[in-house]
């Protein structure tokens, strides 16, 4: 499939009458958190010759910020079909420090929404779109020195992230379709930072009513080989949408 | 204390030239709970001869969005000192369906970004600005017709509080130094529109370890009046920051 790219993006017209076609003031970041066994990351883009940045734009004058946040991720990235969550808007009028452009709308004060997501980093193929000579999955321990205010927005979504866990199932884009307890344990455990204790787990994830115990044990010939389970994709939908109710 | 007012904020010049002042697109709205006594409320506001509608204004040209919303809250009500939380910016590029204004920077679409805040009613004295011919409290399930997007603003401004207490405290402005357990419970059963279990709700706050049990019950003269408990602060504030962490 062909990609649309904002050729002009950072050309001479586009500095000075870009907001003919987007909204002055206000931009979109993303933050892209990636899980694979047992890792996460987050998806930084490198400007050519420039700093390290999260992946984001702008919102054209009659696009939902929603559907703003969804093309740009696709156009500076190659990314499709990922569900962003928007998080927090960043408004500090000097988060910019260092802007490097003098003239135009884009030399001005840009307040920016943020949006994050968790993938399985080894199912998408992300691409530098034609302004980044990199798009590269980084450890989220391990992130470069960012353009502006961009780790301070990664910190406030991996806290979000965090928090969601509390409220909201994590798992289904991420586990195989069959996986052990200790398995799903890892995947809390990666993303909280923090190790976890295995019965409180077991018995906190059996509460929550969206898994299904299979009738078969991983193999691999281990003496007492763990139970596998499967989410029940119904009720795992429900708990997406209404919460997981573990609260009040 | 003399309240400083935008006296030009709907007239031609404000129409025409506001953008000078603030950024244009961009508009702050504030949900504001009240609780008192078992009942909530929220803060509405209604524009002499037109809608009602949550308090709500611009962001100026150096003014960070958290500050234009402090400085919004109490222009358009009286309210001072209110701890407002930034939870959703609301960008549909039809949410201002029906929109009076033809002409000017006004006209244009705005993306909100919105904030909540929750209240003893019973502490604060709204007063409605040279706008607005009414400035009142309003029975959260009686709410009027309200003005563009405002009512679905209000309605996840009411999800974000509820699910908030998942992992937040609540109470320390609203209850009376000392309280019982059932009249806690009375708030929390207020906010989140159901009633609880009194067992399990006294084991979970007393888990939190936010709260000191005193040596002294209830007086008037019930043969079994509860014990009085009160927040313990120091840990309140702790929880406030970080979380309670009743979740990972």
């Amino acid at each position: 499939m062909k990609k649309k790219r904002p050729k002009f993006l950072l050309n001479e017209a586009f500095r000075k009458h870009g907001d003919r076609t987007f909204l002055p003031h206000l931009s979109v970041d993303c933050v892209i958190f990636g899980f694979h066994e047992g890792h996460l990351k987050v998806l930084l883009l490198k400007w050519k010759d420039g700093p390290w940045c999260l992946p984001g734009g702008f919102i054209k004058h009659k696009e939902s910020i929603d559907d703003a946040a969804t093309r740009i991720l696709k156009e500076r990235t190659g990314l499709d079909a990922i569900f962003l969550k928007q998080f927090h808007a960043f408004g500090d009028p000097l988060r910019e420090k260092g802007k490097r452009h003098q003239e135009g709308w884009i030399s001005k004060r840009f307040v920016t929404i943020a949006y994050y997501a968790l993938v399985d980093y080894s199912k998408v193929f992300p691409q530098p779109d034609s302004f980044s000579s990199e798009c590269t999955w980084c450890d989220v321990h391990a992130v470069p020195n960012l353009i502006y205010d961009h780790k301070q927005i990664m910190k406030v979504a991996l806290e979000a992230l965090q928090l969601s866990l509390n409220d909201h199932p994590v798992g289904y884009n991420l586990m195989p379709l069959k996986f052990t307890m200790p398995e799903l344990q890892r995947l809390y455990e990666t993303i909280l930072g923090q190790s976890l204790d295995r019965r409180n787990f077991q018995k906190r994830m059996l509460a929550l009513d969206i898994l299904v115990k299979l009738n078969e044990r991983k193999t691999g010939g281990a003496h007492k080989a763990p139970f596998l389970y499967r989410f029940d994709k119904k009720k795992y939908d429900r708990a997406v949408k209404r919460g997981l109710g573990a609260g009040f």
